[in-house]
Order: C-alpha cells, then structure tokens, then sequence
C-alpha cells in the first residue's frame, strides 16, 4: 500500500486533534502539526444553509497553537448543505494540491476532528494518494470517549458490546439495535434529536441516555436525554451507558 | 454527584494513557501526570498463570516518562488469573489508599490504559469515590482507533454502525452482530483466537478483517486475520472495516 515517495523525506500525515479542547491533541499530533511544511484542514462553507456564517474550519481551530507561521495552509473547502455534493471533485481537488507539494519533498499533515479513521473525511485522500506517498495516520481522542468523559459515566465494562450508531432520518437500524442490549453511542445527533429521543423511550433505555453537545469545551452541555433542549447541534451525541457499566459494579 | 472537597485542592484524576506509544498521550494527561501528588495505577500480577512474569504495569510505562520523581506512587495489584478474584476487595482497599491522600489535599491522578471509560478499571474507582471528591475524566486515544490507524484501514464512514465486542468464550452474540453489517471492532481477542475467526469466516467476512496486536508499540503485529498467528496476545484485535470505508467510496 505504501509506494517509495519520489522524494525522500515526502510524507503524508492524517493527524487526530480530538474533540474540541486543544489540550486533548496528542503529544505525537502536536510535533508533527509544529513541524509540518504544508497543513491542511476541512473548512466548512455553510452558503446555502446559513448565509450569515462565515467559513469555519473546527479541526484548524483546535490546533491552531500548534500551527506554524511559516506552513502553507490548504484549506478543503466542504459545502454544508445537505443536498448531495460533489464531494469526489472537492477530494480529486485537493488530492491534487497536496500531491504537488509532496512531490517537493514536503512534510504534509492534514488536521481531522477526533480520530481520522473514526467517521474521518480524511479517508477520501488516504484513497487517493496511499498508493503513490508513504502515510502515517495519528490516531486521535474521539467524540464518543470525550463525551463519555463529561458525562461521568463510564461507556461500557467487561464484555459489554457497544453499537456505534451515527444519527439518521430512519430510526429503525437504531431501533433494532436497542433491542440488542449493551451500550449505546448515537452520533451526531443533531436535527434527529426528537426520533432518536422516542426510539430510546420506546426501548425502555431513557433513565440511562445522556445528551452531550461540544464535549471538551467551554459550551458544552450535559445532562440526562429526558432533559435534552428542544434542538440540538451537528456536534451532539446520546450516549447509553451498558447494565454493568451504569450499575458501576 | 460531585462533592464539595473537605481540603480546597484536592481532587482525583482518571487519565486515559493512551494505547502503548507514550507519544499518543494527550497534552492534558502529561501536565496533568507531571503536577501529581500521587500518581495510581492499575498493576497486573501474574501469580499462578505465569509464575516467571514480574509484576507489570502497562499504564506506567506508557506514562514514565511524565510522572515526578517527587509523586508518591499507589500500584493497584490486580490478579490475573482466569478464575474470579475478589475484585471487590481490590478497589476497596485502592479506594481508601486514595481516599487519605485526598484527605491531606492531593492531587491524585489515576492512569489508565487507552481511555478511563472504555473498558477502563477506573470505573470501580469511580463509583467508590466520585460522592466525596471532584473528579476529573481525561479521554484517552482507544487501542480501536489506534488499530485502525494501524492497519492503514478507515474503520467506518458516513452512517455506519460499528459494532463493538469484547472476545469471549461464547461467539454466539458475536455470531448474531456479525449478520447484521456495518463495521466491527472484536476486542481483547486473545485465547479466542480461533473461535473469532471460525466466526468471521463463516459469516463470510475474512476478507476485510484485519488482526492487529500490540498497536502503536514497537512490537506492533499487523495482517489479514486469515494469516494471523495461531496465539494471541491479550492486547490483540480484529478490525472489519464498514462496506463503504473498505471500498474507500
């Protein structure tokens, strides 16, 4: 998978930030981001959806302290709406421009939100430019475990299995999957928030699920599923702790 | 659930390590480590299962390197034989260990392999001490991210479920998950090896797993489950990648 690099010292970084507290940057994605040549990071343009915001890129936000003054920043610029995008072009796009500076020999790390292997856009470069330049991938702290953290409740224990389930309009995977027992871990629960909230009613689970929003930050909130504002950011989770887990035995 | 302290400073720690390179410890857990009064950890004895091991410490060695000459350190001995222990007795007695530290006003960090709260031991601590002292959750990176990060192999993407499950000497919940999709992260394989392969194999998904052991150390094993050792170590995994991260789409 990995090919010999034209030039010797070229080599591509996916580099976990973890999940908004810049403190929460490994020591490892901290180095690599300081001594990077070329750092890139998805941007969100939100034109469409909310054209009163600008640009914003969260995974540049996080480690921005780390980021020096002499790298070249290359933007990926990801449009918000939900309307499908043409998401191959903007990848080909940029694949294409960090294909140019590793072929000068450059060091280029590019930033993801919590973990890059983990619901990581960074899989679509890693597609494209794998075969021709060595990379490493920086595992990073996820959502899932940074959420669990701010709650205080331990996720899951012993053998305990946890379904991962990222929040969708169909809520019948996430039904039949509550039915299984074990822990819980609804992402991005966003404008899914009410179905996902009836189906865990409906499964009895309730008195366990915690709503989490901006985990590691200042803005977060936490507090019991139950109690959940009416709407709920791209950035919140449900976490549902397992029996033995929740049972702190 | 968080009690006013009887001393102003004192105040408990649960500091995900990271899993194995000490690079992937986060900012916060190596200032943390650093400033600590008492530095716990969980410490496995291997007495009666394999009487030329040493008693060890996973969690230190990864921290070593940031904990103060001037910490006092607490082991917690944890047995590890396969036949029950009295775990109960264990945690009680840590707990009061760390109880009278905080009693005198210390900063008590507790290190814990991966992260606290993902099939972390700190939960029993957790649960024993969190009504009488702040606590502090810290995530850490999880040996899953870092296994996919390993195996080169995105590990799900868009709205994949990923099932997690910790190997046990019954596959039959194994069984029931697998036929359901999405990706899986098979934990802790060890001596069930072969039955998670006979598993994966026969609901006809050896092709995209991978086995993973000791990620992210210098001892690092990564291949195809199909050609996986015939033993394998406690700290070992089987990574399926979600169809659509597989196919890099």
């Amino acid at each position: 998978m990995i090919a010999a690099s034209p030039e010797g010292d070229a080599r591509l970084y996916g580099v976990g930030v973890g999940p908004g507290d810049p403190e929460l940057m490994t020591l490892k994605a901290h180095r690599l981001i300081a001594a990077a040549d070329v750092v890139a990071y998805p941007m969100a343009d939100f034109a469409g959806v909310d054209d009163t915001r600008a640009n914003d890129s969260f995974a540049r936000r996080i480690a921005a302290h780390a980021i020096p003054m002499s790298a070249v920043e290359v933007p990926i610029v990801v449009p918000m709406r939900v309307a499908r995008f043409p998401a191959q072009a903007v990848y080909d796009a940029a694949a294409a421009t960090l294909d140019t500076h590793l072929e000068r020999g450059a060091c280029v790390v590019v930033l993801c939100e919590g973990d890059p292997f983990f619901y990581g856009s960074f899989m679509y470069l890693f597609a494209r430019l794998s075969a021709r330049w060595p990379v490493e991938i920086v595992p990073g702290v996820t959502s899932m475990t940074a959420c669990a953290a701010a709650a205080h409740r331990p996720l899951c224990a012993r053998a305990e299995p946890v379904s991962v389930i990222p929040a969708s309009a169909d809520v019948a995977p996430l039904r039949a999957r509550l039915a299984q027992g074990g822990a819980f871990a609804v992402m991005k629960v966003g404008r899914h928030l009410s179905a996902v909230r009836a189906a865990i009613a409906d499964a009895g689970l309730l008195e366990r699920a915690q709503y989490i929003a901006h985990a590691s930050l200042p803005e977060q909130v936490v507090c019991p599923l139950a109690d959940a504002p009416a709407s709920a950011p791209y950035f919140s989770m449900v976490l549902i702790s397992g029996e033995d887990s929740y049972a702190g035995a």
